[in-house]
């Protein structure tokens, strides 16, 4: 593939591909990452930044054709775009394109979902326009990586805007030429820093990744045409944003190997470096029937990053708790599950949990790999039980299954959403392509 | 000044300067470069993009506080930030800080004007904002250069945002704190590629560098906290979109050095390397009373960039008019002007012009300095005439006076916005420190 033409062929793949040929193994990928989707978005509904966002955006929206999941107010398409990707993503629940650290859905189905409020379409149209977004979005992580990401580029967000314009330029039905442009005015507005992480701004990032990618469709659409060679140009963003550049990863491949089957889905909202910890306390609880009384003291080891990240004793915010890997050990050896309840305020403040974490000390080893941790036990009567985890329950070693994420959403809705009726939502997700207009999906996440 | 502080210094200085402590030249270039904006703005009105933008963000539109220059629709404050950004630099027509190539103006001016349609304020806190805004803006580029132009990234847009956040920030009172998470806001949204430049796209770049940093500043209104070093950080901007940082150039000699007195305004709405072969075509035409039909032929010599940029022959449309020395040539030595009407279709189109510009060829002299050129003229009595020039009228070294800004705005309106009272809009700009609502200025730049 010469360079020349990689926007061009990434363009044409995308305005032509054809659903017959996108295998079923991807197809429920893209199911899953939806409903994935929605169990993150429920769980940010409540986040008091999403009110802030609102107070900003609400009184400036157009056209109220859009649904903000979790609330009332409706905005216009791009506003809703935006405050429903900062939504999934607020909690740091939702998912993660493995190669890129990506976390990829929320840019591409936000504005697809809010667009279907717009320009009624069906369901299987939605899902393989979804698809091919993270497609795109993901390649051009690739192509990138792992420069971008090191040098401090939020790739969630200079990669979702690209997502989000291929995924809205299908739904639009844009044509190549409409699409390289439509890629070209994403390329234009790509940006995002990791220096933000950790603050609100993160989701100023996130949402106009989203917002950004859906305007750039809606620009090529009424012929605001952008340059022929945006992504692999000399000073395109390829050039511009990475010291580590592989302009082909974008289309190697493309329509046989499809990026959406790299994606993972959090099984708690914590720190991915938590997971391993997680699997094995929950491994020692099972063996042992170990409750918390047994426990004279917890000994967490694993990779330096864990440690860097996660050693946290002193917690005193639900913030904290999602970083800290006492409070981790403690309220899944108390609960037996380390889910939205056991990460909130109520059991941040549990005087049980408070003991416990005081119980718990964290050690290094340099031999660890990064998704690998170890747990060891030393019992109240004498005993040291021990249990290391080489794989996370979730990772792309060991996949949640189906069930899990049913599990996922359920939790989700029982905690902060129990108005909103996860057994249809569940049912609408699975058999998403049959839906006459796709837009009943958000139908279904407003109280 | 330690580099952890530069964030926290500038947005110091933005919220707390004083217009007492404003030199009266420093005000002067304020009001120059809003008379060139204005003069930008009205130029670019008519242009079949800014249409196109306005049926993409006019149906998004919320509340329709303020104005579209030229229109007669009316838009959200955020969306006429984007349009009139768009308007203003569209026809290449606006102004250049020469350190940077930053064109500094339009991305701090609209958003500005459009806030103050929302929430009334006085002139002389409008100006007193913009020139803080186009300081934050410039001493960032100054901070990037040269890699970030080099790299690829499109200054206007990368650094239009911060300037944009700034001078919002000050017109809406952010303390330090709200100021420092305005620019974090900012720089998670910093973009904008040089790849898109000729295109349509590069007007989505820069309006949304407008758009954005005045969301940006609503953002920290309404308490979306930002990291504490966004500039500086070491994931901050200038750590991922330089290889030649100077972070100290952001707060060097804050306040005592003025970035706006390193603007300039362009006395022709064409590239900027054609400036000195306008002057010398005007030198020789008038010293030797040339009259078209006495020249055979006409060498216009300068820098390589002069000839790959702007050797082009044949003309056929307006757009590559701009960017053509023989058309120029040909028509500053038939009509003694290069303005709007002299780059416009009916000029392009005129036999004489198109008879004259076949007489002119191009020559390099790797030796010419790039802001210099000499024009050599053999006339049908075979004299040869010779001008070089050293400098462009409108550089920093020869400085358009106020009266050729005024000459600008009146030679725009008559070409493109006949319905303007040109003269109230240049008193207007002029005392716009005793507008108690300097909203009033966009009042005389609508229809």
């Amino acid at each position: 593939m010469s360079e020349a033409a990689i926007t061009r062929a990434l363009a044409r793949f995308l305005a032509t591909s054809r659903w017959e040929d996108v295998p079923e193994i991807v197809r429920h990928e893209g199911r899953r990452s939806l409903l994935n989707y929605v169990a993150a978005a429920l769980s940010g509904h409540a986040d008091p930044l999403i009110a802030r966002l609102l107070r900003v955006l609400s009184p400036l929206s157009g056209a109220r054709a859009a649904t903000v999941v979790g609330q009332r107010a409706r905005l216009d398409v791009l506003s809703a775009a935006f405050v429903n990707t900062a939504t999934v993503n607020v909690q740091d629940f939702d998912d993660t394109h493995m190669p890129t650290v990506i976390h990829p859905t929320a840019a591409v189905a936000s504005p697809l979902l809010a667009w279907s409020e717009h320009a009624p379409v069906g369901g299987r149209d939605l899902l393989h326009a979804l698809i091919l977004g993270i497609d795109a979005e993901c390649r051009i992580g690739n192509a990138l990586h792992p420069s971008h990401y090191r040098r401090g580029w939020h790739t969630t967000a200079t990669c979702g805007v690209f997502g989000a314009a291929a995924g809205i330029g299908r739904l639009m039905g844009l044509d190549e030429d409409h699409m390289v442009w439509a890629l070209g005015n994403a390329a234009t507005q790509a940006c995002g820093l990791i220096e933000n992480l950790g603050s609100s701004s993160k989701s100023v990032g996130v949402g106009n990744a989203a917002r950004n990618g859906l305007a750039a469709a809606l620009f090529a659409q009424q012929e605001v045409d952008g340059p022929a060679q945006p992504i692999e140009g000399a000073r395109g963003f390829i050039a511009v944003a990475t010291d580590t550049p592989h302009p082909d990863a974008v289309v190697r491949d493309l329509g046989a190997v499809w990026e959406i089957r790299n994606n993972t889905y959090k099984p708690s909202p914590c720190g991915v470096v938590l997971f391993p910890v997680i699997d094995a306390c929950l491994a020692l609880r099972a063996s042992h029937r170990l409750t918390a009384d047994q426990i004279a003291h917890v000994t967490v080891t694993g990779h330096p990053l864990l440690l860097e990240r996660t050693d946290r004793p002193d917690v005193t915010i639900a913030h904290q708790a999602r970083v800290s890997l006492q409070h981790t050990a403690a309220v899944v050896f108390l609960y037996g599950a380390a889910g939205i309840v056991q990460y909130g305020q109520d059991c941040v403040d549990a005087p049980e949990v408070g003991a416990l974490r005081a119980k718990v000390s964290a050690a290094v080893d340099p031999q660890c790999p990064v998704e690998s941790a170890a747990v060891s036990v030393r019992t109240t009567d004498g005993r040291t039980l021990d249990k290391r985890v080489a794989a996370w329950r979730g990772s792309l070693a060991l996949p949640l299954s189906d069930a899990n994420l049913e599990a996922k959403l359920r939790d989700v809705v029982a905690a902060v959403a129990p108005w909103c009726d996860a057994g249809r939502l569940i049912e609408t997700v699975w058999t998403i392509e049959r839906l006459p207009d796709a837009a009943a999906l958000m139908r279904l996440v407003v109280p």
